[in-house]
C-alpha cells in the first residue's frame, strides 16, 4: 500500500496538484445521511422487509452512528416529521449527542396525512394549507429543539390531470405559506426548497423545477434557497450546468444525492452514471476556489436521500458515503490551470481531456491513505462488514 | 339532439363514411375492467382510502357491473391472483354470472411474496423460479374453473444494478418458466406477455420492450402474444407505430389502456394526449379492415389497467371506457379510400389533414345515439351519478 | 352551414358561453410568420428544394402576404438578419406596407459567421463577443429602420464536451452583452430571450430552460422578457405549467410556435399534441381573464418558428394558422365559472371533464363563421389552392 | 512507468486476473473508423470548415492511415456512397492496400438524391424503391471491388406526421428491398440493418428500434444482422441489456460508437457517459467467454460513426479509439468468477461493487504498457500531435 501510495502520490505532483490542500478538502467534506435510509421503504407495489430494520429514531440513529464510525464523514443525520415523532424531542437530541452525531436537517411531510390527498400548502381548501402550515411550524420548533439548521422543504403538491387545479393560484398559496415558515425560522436557519418533475403527481408539480424553486427562493428572501435532488430532473437534463448556475446566484443551499436511469429511483447514488455525479463536484470546487462563489458553496448542506428496497440499509449507505468520496476526490484532482488555459482558447480536446483525465484516475490509493490518516481502517464497507454489527442488529 | 344528430349524420355521409359500419363497430366493442380499478390504490408514498372502495372479489364484481350497465361494453373483468384470491374459485364464475358478467383474464402476480425482492421467473435461485411458475400454474387453474381464456403475464423482474444479474443467463431461466406455463394451458388459451421500460426494477426490466416481448412470444409459439400497456414506454416511443408492426406480425394480443404524461402514471386513458389513443386506434381500424390482418385485430382482448389514487373509482371507470369509445369513433370516420390515395401520391398535407379531421370531428352526437339505440342512457357518467349508487356503496 | 352555425351556437349558449366575446377574441388574435419559413430549410443530413420557394425577403413576402390574405390574422412578419439582409432595410418596411404586411420581429443569428464556431456572445475570445454584439446592434438599428418593436434572441452557444466551457464565465460574458444591447434599444421595444435544452450544442446549452432565460430577463431589466418555444423542452415538460408560472412573474414576452415529437422537430404546431396547444392557450386565456395578469398576456407576440423540410410551404403555413386558431377557438370555449368551483373544491372529475370537453368541440362551424364575418373564405386552405399562387410561386 | 506497471500488475494478479489473457484481447481488438469523420460535418444550422479537411476518399484514407498508425487497431476503414464515389473502385482498394488499410464496410446513402425527399426503400412510389434498390445493388458490386465484406444499411425513412404514410404497407416494401438485396450478396457478406428512433424523419422512422431491426433480419435470413448504434435510442434506454439480448439471440453484426446526451449527437465515444460504454463492453465479453455465444460476438464489426462539428477531425478519432480501448481494458478486468458467485446468491452489494471496481481501476499502466508491446508510442495522442501530419495537412 505505501510503496502504492508513494507513486501515485508522485505522479500527482508531477502534474502539479496540491495533494496537501487535496487530503484537507477530503477531510473536512460531510455528508448528512437520513433516517428514513435505515427504514423498510418500498416501491408502490411491494415493501420488502429487511430483518432487523431500523424501527425508531433511536434505532435509526444507532445505524447512523455505524455509518460514521466507518466512514468518518456522517456526523449529521436528518430526520423526517412524523416518521420520527416522539413525545420529546429534546430526547432526539441527546441520543445523537451520545452516539456522536446531531441533527442536521428536519424534513416535514406533507402527504402523510389523509387530508392531503389534493395537496396540502397548493390544496384549494384553506384549512387544509393552514393545517400544513401548522405541520411545517411543528417542524420549526422541533428543528429549535434538537439544533437542527435546516428546513428541507418538499413539496409533493400538483395535480394528475389538466383542469384539475388553478396553476396562478396555487403559486399564490405557496408563497403565502411559505412566508409564514419564513417568518417562524430563526435568523441562522435556511430553508431548502426541492424540486420535482412529477410524482406523486403525475400531470404537474407545482414545484416542478428548478427554476420554479429559485423563482420562490428568491421571494421568501435570504433564508431560503434551491435544494438539488439528484432524481428529480426530466430526462437529459445537464445537472451540473444548473448547479453552477445556482452557485454562481448564490441561491443553493443544499444536495440531496441519489442516482437513477429513469425517474426518481434513489438507487445508490454514483453507481448509474458516476461521470455525472463527478461533473456535479468539479462544479462545486470550481465555486469554492472561486471568491465570488466560495460563500455559497461553503454553506452547502450535502445529503443522501435514498430508498433502498433491495440492498441492505447499512452497506447501501455507507456505499453512497464511498461513492461521494471517490467523486469529489476525482473532482480536486482536475489541473485547473490548465483547464482554465484550455478553456480561453477554445481548445476542446485539451479541456475535455483534463477533466476526463481527473476522472479516470484511480483514488483508491488517496482515499486509503486520508482514512488512515483520519484512524479510520481503509476500506469501510470491509470493516463494517467484519464488524459484528450486522448480525447485532438482526437481533432487534 | 335529434336534429343535432341528423346534421351530423347527413355531414359524415357526405364525406362518404358508411355510418352503418360505423355505428356497428362501435356497438360491437369491448372493453375488459381489472379488479383491482376499484380497489383503492396508490403510489409509493401514500394510498389515500375511498369511502366504500371495494375490498372482495365480490365487491369489485358489483362495480365492474355499474360500469358495464352504464356503458354497455364491459361485460368482463380481469382478476389478479392472490389480490382476488377465495376459497372457491367457482363462485367467482357463478357471481361474476349472476351479474351479466365474466371474467376474461387472469393476472398472476409475481411480486407479492417475500420471496420475489430479487425476481421471479428471472431469480438466479432456481427454487423461487419454480415456486413462481407454480403460482402460474395455479392462475391458470384457476383460469380453467372461472372460464378465463387469458392469461396475462407483466413480469416485475430486473435489477436495480448494473452487475447484479445476468441478463442472458436470466432470459434462459424465463424461457423455461414460459414453456411450462404453456405446456400447462389449453389450446384456446392465451398467453399474453407485457413489457416495460422500468419500474419495479431500475436499472433492466427482464421484459424491457416490445421486441424482447415478441422474441419471447415468438419462442414459446402460437399461444403467446404480445400485451402493449399504453404507459410502459420510453419518452417520444410511437406507440402506434409498434402496434402496426405487431398487427403485420401477427404477434398483438392485447392492451393495457392507460395514459401518462412522464413514467407509468397509470392516469385515464386518454386524458393527457387523445390523440395518440387515436392514432391507435387508427391503426386497429386499417388493420381490422385489411384482410391480411384481420384475423389478428379481431383476436386483441382491449383492457383498461389504471391506478386511481385521487379519483372515484367507478366514475374514473366510466369516463376511461368513454374516452376509449370517443377515440374509437374517431378512428372509425377517418375517410380511408381518400388517406389511401394522398399516401399513394406522397401528398403529406392532404394525408395528414384526412387523419386529424376526423380526430377533430365531435362524435358527441353519434355516441349519444349509439347508446339510445342499444337501450342506454345517452351520457352514462350523469346517468351513473344520479343513480344511487355512489351513496349505497359508501355504506359498504 | 348556416344550419349547423345556428344549432352549434344554441349548444354553446346554453352551457354559459359568451358568443359575441369569443368571436370578438377570434377576430383580434394575431400570430407572426417568419420569413424564413417561405424558403428551403432541412435536416443536417440534406435540404430538398422546393420549387418556386423564396429566395429574397421580398418573395418572402409575397408569400408571407397569401397567408395573411387568406388567414385574415398574420399581417406581420419576423425577419432574419443576416439571411434576409438587404443594402437598404427602408426598402423591406416599404415592400411590406405595400403588401398590407409590417415587419414585427428582427432575430439576429448568431451561428452563421465562421467565428462562431465556438459560440458568440459566450465565446471566450472576447474579440468574438465584441463581434457578436456588434451585429446584435445592427439589428437594432434595422428594427429601428423597419419598424419592429422586438428583437428575439435565440443564443445557439453551449458546448459540446464536459469541461469545454466555464459555465459560470460565459453567464457573466453574456449578461454583459445583454446589457450592451438593452443600452441600445428604444424604451418601447422588447427582448425576447429565447432558451433550448440542445442543439446545435450538444453538452450543454448557455440559456437551456425558462429558468435561465428567466432569470438573465430578470437581471436586464424591463424590457427583456422570456421566449417559450414549444420545441425546446425535455421529454415530458409541462409546458403550459411554465407558461403559466412565467405570466404569473409577467415576465413572458413571446412565442414560437411549432411542435415535435422527439427534440426540436419544428414540425407544423397542433400536428403531433394538439391538446397540448389547447392547454397553452387555456393558460392565456385565463391570464387575459385575470386582472392581475391580463397586461402581461396582452403584451405577448405570437409568432410561428417551422422548419418545413418536405411540406409545401405557403399551404403548411396556413395549416399552421388554423391550427392555431382551432386551439385558441377551443380554449375560449371553456366554461370558466363552472371549472373554478369544480377546482375550488377538489372535484377532480368535474374539472378535468369541463377542460377536455371544450377540446372535444368542433369549432369548425364558428371558425368558418368567423371568417365569413370578416369577409374572408370560410376554408383558407381550399381557398389558397384554388387561388392560383401556387402555380404562379413556381414559375419564379 | 515500469515500477508503475509492476505495481498495477502485481494488483491485478492478486484479483486473479489472468493478464496475459487481458493483453492478447486488447492486442487483438480492432475498430473500424469512417471516411466521413475526416470530412467536414455539421448541424442543420452550419458547416464549420477544418482547415485541411478531407475531402476526397483518398486524403480521408490518408488521415485514416494516420490513426492506424498511432493506435496500431484501426486497420480498416468504412465508406460511404456516393460521398466516396470513384470512377474506377479499383483504385480505393489498391490506395488502401498501399497504406496498410482495407475497406471494411461500404454504407449506401438513401437521402442525398431529390428523389429520397418521401423515403427511398419505403417510398409509395415503386420506381423510387426501384432506384433506391439500384443504388443498394451498386453498393454491393463496389464492396466485391473494394474487398468489403460489410454493407451497412443506415435507412432515414420515415414521416413527419400521423397520416403521411402507411406503416404495415412500408414494412412490406422495406422486406421486398431488403430481399433483393440480400440475393445480390457473396455467402460471404452481412448486411447490418441500424435502427433509430427518430431523425431525419420526425413522427415516425421505418426501422425504428433494435425490435424492428431484428424482425427484419430475422426475415432476412443468415446474412443480416442488426447493428447498434449507440446514439440511437430514446432517452433512459439500457443498451447493454439490448445488446447482450442480441447476442443471446446469435443477431448482432455490428456497432456504431459515438456518445450522446439527447438526441443522436454523434459525439465523440465515452465522452458523456463512459460507464454506459464500460457496461455495453462488459456484455460483449461476457459473450466471448461464453461458448453459446462467442461465435456471434467474435463476428462483431466495431465501428465509429461520429460527425466532428467543433473537433479536429484527427485528434477527436484517436481521442475516441483510445476511449473504446480503455472502456474495454476495464471491462476485461472484472473477476467473473466472483461475479458469478455473487449473481448466484442474489449478493447485489458484492455484485455491483465488482463490476464498479474494475471501471475504477485505472488502465493507463496496461494501455501504455500494451502499446510499447507492440512498437507504438505509450500516448497515441501525444506522438500524433508531436508528427508534423496536422501541419501537413493544412497545406493541403
Amino acid at each position: 500500500m505505501n510503496e502504492e501510495y508513494r507513486l501515485w502520490e508522485k505522479r500527482q505532483i508531477e502534474k502539479g496538484i496540491d495533494i496537501g490542500w487535496v487530503k484537507k478538502e477530503i477531510k473536512s467534506f460531510r455528508v448528512e445521511t437520513p433516517s428514513w435510509g435505515y427504514g423498510d421503504s418500498g416501491t408502490r407495489f411491494k415493501t420488502f422487509k429487511e430483518k432487523g430494520a431500523a424501527n425508531s429514531i433511536f434505532e435509526k440513529l444507532d445505524d447512523a452512528e455505524q455509518v460514521n464510525k466507518f466512514t468518518g464523514i456522517c456526523p449529521s443525520v436528518a430526520i423526517h416529521i412524523p416518521w420520527d415523532k416522539v413525545d420529546n424531542y429534546n430526547e432526539i437530541k441527546l441520543y445523537a449527542e451520545t452516539h456522536s452525531l446531531q441533527i442536521g436537517t428536519v424534513n416535514p411531510n406533507l402527504i402523510f396525512a389523509d387530508e392531503y390527498q389534493f395537496g396540502s400548502l397548493c390544496n384549494a381548501d384553506p384549512s387544509i394549507r393552514k393545517l400544513a402550515v401548522k405541520h411545517m411550524l411543528e417542524c420549526v420548533d422541533i428543528a429549535k429543539i434538537v439544533g437542527a439548521k435546516v428546513l428541507s422543504l418538499w413539496l409533493p403538491d400538483g395535480t394528475n390531470y389538466p383542469g384539475q387545479g388553478d396553476f396562478r393560484a396555487r403559486k399564490l398559496w405557496l408563497i403565502d405559506c411559505l412566508r409564514e415558515l419564513d417568518k417562524a425560522m430563526d435568523d441562522d436557519m435556511r430553508m431548502l426548497i426541492e424540486y420535482k418533475t412529477h410524482e406523486p403527481a403525475f400531470y404537474h408539480t407545482d414545484i416542478a423545477d428548478w427554476g420554479m424553486a429559485y423563482s420562490l427562493a428568491e421571494k421568501i428572501g435570504k433564508k431560503a434557497e434551491v435544494l438539488v435532488d439528484l432524481g428529480h430532473h426530466a430526462q437529459g437534463t445537464n445537472i451540473e450546468h444548473i448547479v453552477a448556475f445556482l452557485i454562481d446566484e448564490g441561491k443553493i443551499g443544499g444536495f440531496h444525492f441519489n442516482n437513477r436511469k429513469y425517474a426518481d429511483d434513489d438507487l445508490i447514488v454514483g453507481s448509474i452514471n458516476p461521470y455525472e455525479l463527478f461533473l456535479i463536484f468539479n462544479e462545486l470546487i470550481a465555486g469554492k476556489l472561486d471568491p465570488r462563489a466560495a460563500r455559497t458553496v461553503n454553506n452547502i448542506s450535502y445529503m443522501i436521500d435514498q430508498s433502498h428496497c433491495i440492498e441492505p440499509k447499512i452497506p447501501a449507505m455507507i456505499r453512497s458515503v464511498m461513492n461521494i468520496q471517490t467523486a469529489h476526490a476525482k473532482a480536486l484532482l482536475i489541473q485547473r490551470d490548465s483547464l482554465k488555459k484550455a478553456q480561453q482558447c477554445n481548445d476542446v480536446m485539451t479541456a475535455e481531456a483534463i477533466v476526463r483525465e481527473a476522472f479516470e484516475t484511480d483514488v483508491g490509493p488517496l482515499l486509503r491513505m486520508v482514512r488512515e490518516e483520519i484512524g479510520l481502517q481503509p476500506d469501510p464497507m470491509k470493516a463494517y462488514l467484519e464488524s459484528n454489527y450486522e448480525k447485532k442488529k438482526q437481533k432487534r
